[in-house]
């Protein structure tokens, strides 16, 4: 029974907001299903839910929950009988409860740290009220020990549990919660979040809760490699087929063991006719041959005395069906023989041909459109003019796509012009299952990538995170295909390929993440500013990590001796020789 | 200065042989060479080859090696001289020296531990004389502390240590040394050697030595993932091919950093004209544009206060050439670029197309044959008859082959018949680089692949490997031509190609190890056989290794599963809940 409840205030008719605030979605989820998720993760709580206005509907979203949903007749009259209902839930459930978390479910950035952190607060420092801050003022989510459970069952009407905070200053703690202050009064207002800027974690938490499975395909079992199987595949014989020696030997009837043998016959595999075992007899066999009619057990060869055409057993060990494949010991037909959701593995190519099974449904890989901006681009093979790059995006992502599996990759290329793009990029989506534009992310006067997604009804969901390189990523979503922007240098734009894109299309296609992040001991010192996430070019060797040199976004000759991606966390300030890291590996 | 010397006897004539003994080559190296490299990997000990008989010849093949080389002009009048000599170079060189060690060429199994192990025996009991023992006798390597150097140095002719030894039986200890009695008195022992069971770590050594760098081609660089790049590469042009801005910002001249400088022009990447700039003036630029003429530094926009056309500079930091990309800064005409045996990642590739570079040289992936054995194989997509297993070893060694970037694979089918596959494989060895031949290596009666390979004129080096599964695992050579015969049950050709193949594969293309092993805590008690090295198909999640139900050899069910093969060492026997073990990465 757990002594510490959070209460989650969803009662509200939203009346500003003409709809039901608590089922609006940002970023793939309800705002309501995103609190309870979070406090569910958080230190052990009972997580209670007071519903009052579309009690219905919001409750059916609930199911499978372990949340106690409270419906509050009451609703209407304001805050305080939603508070009320939700201690009494409590304290039927556990009259010992010690303390409860008061929350709300327009709160976008809340996350179960903000939970913990009151908690663990509390019992540090032993305050009645633990509250969050945010825009100078206090609020939720707050926590009231025990002791505040009376008064706060006195308040009526509008009354919120801030007058209660206010009037006991001497008994506060709080906790920094910058984010708090987004809340969601207005439908806009969700449109304005994806400005904030987002840390590592929440930009690919963000883009999990926006992969779908990708479309199903048959493939015929030599070319469905690296792909996941999209059904459970059912065996249509029993395999072996036929009982089977798994030695070289003699079969044997078991009840003839302690006789001495007449060997009347041979086996071996690939022979067309079938022995039949009288008693008294055995039959010479090999690996993988089929068992006489009537033998039951076979004895290996180095465990017989032959004497001519006789034999004696010395095998003191030996049981009946000693060294027999039954029929249907590895696969028996009508049963699941492969589970969905596995990879096709060399060996799951092997099973399954073993199996008579020649096709197979698999996750189909994204059809990826690149698109290229910025004039200054030279095409390989071209003379460069003043002012001209080539262009080797194209290059690099297609062979890290391929790489991945991925096989159509249509690659186009677009001026700097906003309705050209906007035209291209038009074209991209309704080829393809998934759009990476390249460069002009950032906020250049003449980056206007991310404002040509807007105008072409891409819902942006961030186009910052905080990390080195590749601050300015942009990530969006229209009806259902993503669109990454990335940033235009080779080397950030790389790095952001294989942090985000690639996990995503591993999602997509339903594969284990193919990113493998590994501890290794750092060679050299590396500082860092506080707030950013590191991705620095290295290069790893028997454990140890060294960062390459040449780290500026533009290069990528040092990404080119680089086999990892060393990683220093944002609240790092850096690292010192022989620290422990990160790295993810490269290949 | 080392205090102890190994002396390697490499003086005689080999009258016996017909041929110089010591520049026999066993598996890929002459036996002397073998001898001293361990002998130079043994614990620090100065090595001495005393040299009679072909002693030009001899001493040419080991310039470089850190040994003393002494000519015993008396080496015709028998072992004595040789001994002197090694024994008279030793105290020349230190007085101080407090025991040596006697060794020969003619032993190609000696390892570095038999030194070692003699060393560290007479450290522990105090006797004076080491010897190894083999096949009911003592013998060389023998190991003689100083109280025995003047009763050495007084045998003559033929004489050898072994009479001080048999005469001094209680200042004697012994090492058993089972494999020294494996000596080469006739060219043909050699060719018995490879009837040894070895050690998995023998094997991969034999086969490391027999590998030849595979043929180059060139690639598209689109094409070229994957593969090492087989020579240098230099820089056609400067990269840059322009001074670049890295920042939006305003490009001026140093010397006008605290002037209220005048914006008189704009340039932007991809603009095709060039701005001059003039001193007291500024120009707008954005990422990626080239520099104006004259200017030298670009301010980041955040550090400008601009007020109209006008711009004042608040950048304390601002040094000559902040945020400007020097032409030639990635790549410098004329210099190196890429260095041959860089791996050609997703990353290289990007590289080399923004220095406008188009082909490249690489090691081409060797061209392989599968050579399938056994009657009862039927093809997949027919029914099975009475007896018959469908042929699954060829498509998952092709996947497998596949992943591992081989083009070239080509099957063929041959019956259980000697000549038939003679044929077969002879047709194999002239058409593809590398031979698979997959059934048939086990001792069975019907199990004639390995005589048709020697028949074939294959060199055999290893047919049998300590480990489970996989033990009758064939390796042989035919005119550089690598060729494996892999056990047929599945599950055991699988993990023998993941061992044994790929990495030989990786050789020949020179690039890294593709497998990768690491550490893991296994969740289940594993109990195994003393002297096999065991492979589990295992799996691995979040650091945890749980070995898989049915390992034996035909089943690749769980094979299906697996991601990973958890490696129990030789000597071990066993792992419990809890150890720390090895795992291969599968994938």
């Amino acid at each position: 029974m757990k002594d510490t409840g959070i209460i989650i205030l969803a009662a509200g008719s939203s009346s500003r907001l003409g709809t039901a605030k608590q089922l609006l979605e940002y970023q793939g989820k309800t705002l309501l299903m995103h609190v309870v998720e979070q406090a569910l993760a958080s230190q052990p709580a009972r997580v209670v839910v007071v519903v009052g206005a579309h009690a219905e509907e919001i409750t059916a979203t609930l199911a499978g929950k372990d949340v106690a949903v409270c419906y509050n007749t009451d609703w209407s009259t304001g805050m305080a009988s939603s508070i009320n209902r939700g201690i009494t839930q409590l304290l039927i459930e556990n009259p010992g409860v010690k303390s409860c978390i008061f929350s709300v479910c327009d709160q976008p950035y809340i996350s179960e740290e903000n939970f913990t952190q009151l908690f663990v607060r509390q019992s540090e420092i032993g305050k009645g009220i633990v509250a969050s801050t945010y825009a100078d003022t206090v609020g939720v989510p707050v926590l009231f020990s025990k002791s505040y459970f009376e008064m706060l069952l006195t308040l009526h009407g509008d009354q919120g549990a801030k007058k209660i905070v206010e009037q006991h200053n001497d008994d506060l703690a709080t906790i920094p919660f910058d984010l708090g202050g987004v809340d969601i009064d207005r439908p806009k207002d969700l449109n304005h979040l994806w400005h904030q800027m987002v840390s590592v974690s929440v930009a690919r938490e963000i883009i999990k809760n926006n992969c779908t499975n990708g479309s199903k395909g048959i493939r015929n079992i030599r070319n469905a490699g690296g792909y996941t199987v999209a059904e459970s595949i059912v065996s249509n014989l029993d395999i072996p087929h036929f009982r089977q020696s798994a030695m070289d030997g003699y079969a044997i009837k078991f009840e003839d063991r302690l006789k001495t043998l007449n060997v009347v016959g041979e086996m071996r595999a690939g022979q067309p006719f079938v022995e039949k075992l009288i008693s008294g007899n055995a039959i010479r066999i090999f690996t993988g041959a089929p068992l006489p009619e009537d033998a039951d057990t076979v004895v290996m060869q180095e465990k017989v005395k032959r004497d001519g055409d006789w034999i004696t057993i010395t095998d003191d060990h030996l049981a009946m069906g000693s060294n027999v494949r039954q029929k249907g010991s590895e696969a028996q037909k009508g049963t699941l023989a492969l589970a969905a959701g596995t990879l096709m593995t060399p060996a799951a190519i092997g099973f399954l041909a073993g199996i008579g099974c020649q096709e197979v449904l698999i996750f189909e890989p994204p059809k990826i459109a690149i698109i290229l901006t910025g004039d200054e681009l030279q095409e390989l093979g071209k003379p460069l003019s003043f002012g001209q790059v080539y262009e080797s995006n194209s290059l690099q992502l297609h062979a890290a796509l391929k790489k991945a599996g991925v096989v159509a990759v249509n690659v186009y290329h677009s001026q700097d012009d906003p309705d050209k793009l906007k035209a291209v990029l038009a074209e991209a989506l309704q080829e393809s299952d998934m759009v990476l534009l390249v460069g002009g992310v950032s906020v250049g006067e003449y980056d206007f990538v991310v404002q040509t997604a807007l105008r072409e009804g891409v819902q942006p969901h961030f186009h910052k995170v905080k990390q080195k390189p590749g601050k300015p990523l942009f990530f969006g979503t229209k009806e259902g295909k993503m669109v990454f922007g990335l940033p235009g240098n080779p080397s950030s734009a790389l790095t952001c390929l294989y942090l985000y894109v690639l996990p995503a299309i591993d999602q997509i296609m339903q594969r284990p993440d193919s990113l493998t992040t590994i501890s290794a001991i750092t060679t050299a010192d590396y500082s860092k500013n506080v707030g950013l996430t590191y991705f620095i070019k290295a290069h790893l060797k028997d454990g140890k990590v060294s960062p390459l040199h040449a780290q500026e976004s533009y290069r990528l000759q040092s990404y080119a001796q680089a086999n990892c991606l060393l990683v220093l966390e944002e609240a790092s300030a850096g690292a010192k020789v022989g620290d422990v890291v990160q790295v993810i590996l490269l290949s």
